[in-house]
């Protein structure tokens, strides 16, 4: 099987572009769908971002920051979005190092996935980050942040409270207790 | 620890109603931060949506479908939009049938998780199907699909492919290794 199935594809007519913001940005797409008609695809632009996977002593670093879209703080995760032609290791370099302070020496691809394929093309590059070290946090002017660091017990009570409930950290903890049963007994990522 | 975190908290001064859509609605919420300055928050509003982890005979059902976001198609879980007042499970019960021609006469939910909280409200509730039966499938108008059917080694080269790249399918794909290594042997979700 290959990347594209022809049967199924969809043409771009035209692009109305709706809005040009700081984050995202806004377009209506017309596509012509396979049988000859017409549709609309409405498309949120996002730059794409980053996030880590980080254990140290056995504890997953989370960052506890309030979300507006949700109108409640979430525990989430180290991430951030890419800035302009920013490679996607370094933002993880730099997103884990200005969340919560530490550095690492080693940082592993998992996964590139999008969040959100049916109406946005943010794609989240998830790394792995070992070997980390104490250095200094230093958070964006307009983000407000508090590190939390979470047993593989707490990580699972959180999903079950909702403290955590997105998509990127959820599949962080599947990820992590995959590694702690296949490395069975270690308490590292 | 509490849901809040009065610390962190952002107060919205003020909404501006950007772009409503078919699928999606915009808006650009100001907000009062922790430190009593002023942001801007860029907000995609979401109906919601539902997922579905259904294993058939050992085999991964999933979608292919072309996604406009990311210019190709796709494989991807059953899934779909909450229609307006629509229960989570008998929205997934209806997609499931819809997309694929299954029925299933048991829906478990595994997770409810939001997949862009830094810019959008939508939530995904992830059920696991049980009991398959085969029905008949009928996808809306716009909707153009392939069922495909995988198996686990097919399902993690999908991954590697890029062939499925989204949140919600690799999610799934981790939960449903979990399973099989939880009830070892078995050919079951």
């Amino acid at each position: 099987m290959t990347l594209s199935n022809d049967k199924l594809k969809e043409t771009t007519v035209s692009t109305e572009h709706v809005f040009t913001g700081k984050v995202i940005s806004l377009q209506i797409d017309t596509v012509q769908l396979p049988d000859g008609s017409q549709g609309k695809r409405e498309i949120v632009k996002h730059p794409g971002a980053v996030a880590v996977l980080a254990v140290r002593n056995g504890r997953l670093l989370l960052v506890d920051q309030y979300r507006q879209a949700l109108g409640r703080c979430e525990l989430e995760i180290p991430a951030g979005k890419l800035e302009q032609g920013e490679d996607p290791l370094e933002a993880a370099r730099r997103e884990l190092e200005e969340e919560t302070g530490y550095r690492c020496s080693k940082l592993s691809l998992l996964h590139s996935f999008y969040t959100s394929p049916g109406f946005a093309d943010e794609i989240i590059h998830l790394y792995l980050a070992e070997n980390l070290a104490e250095g200094e946090a230093s958070p964006d002017e307009d983000e407000f942040l508090e590190i939390i660091e979470a047993t593989f017990d707490e990580t699972q009570q959180y999903i079950a409270e909702g403290r955590i409930s997105d998509a990127k950290t959820i599949l962080a903890a599947y990820i992590w207790q995959q590694r702690l049963s296949v490395h069975s007994g270690s308490q590292g990522a």
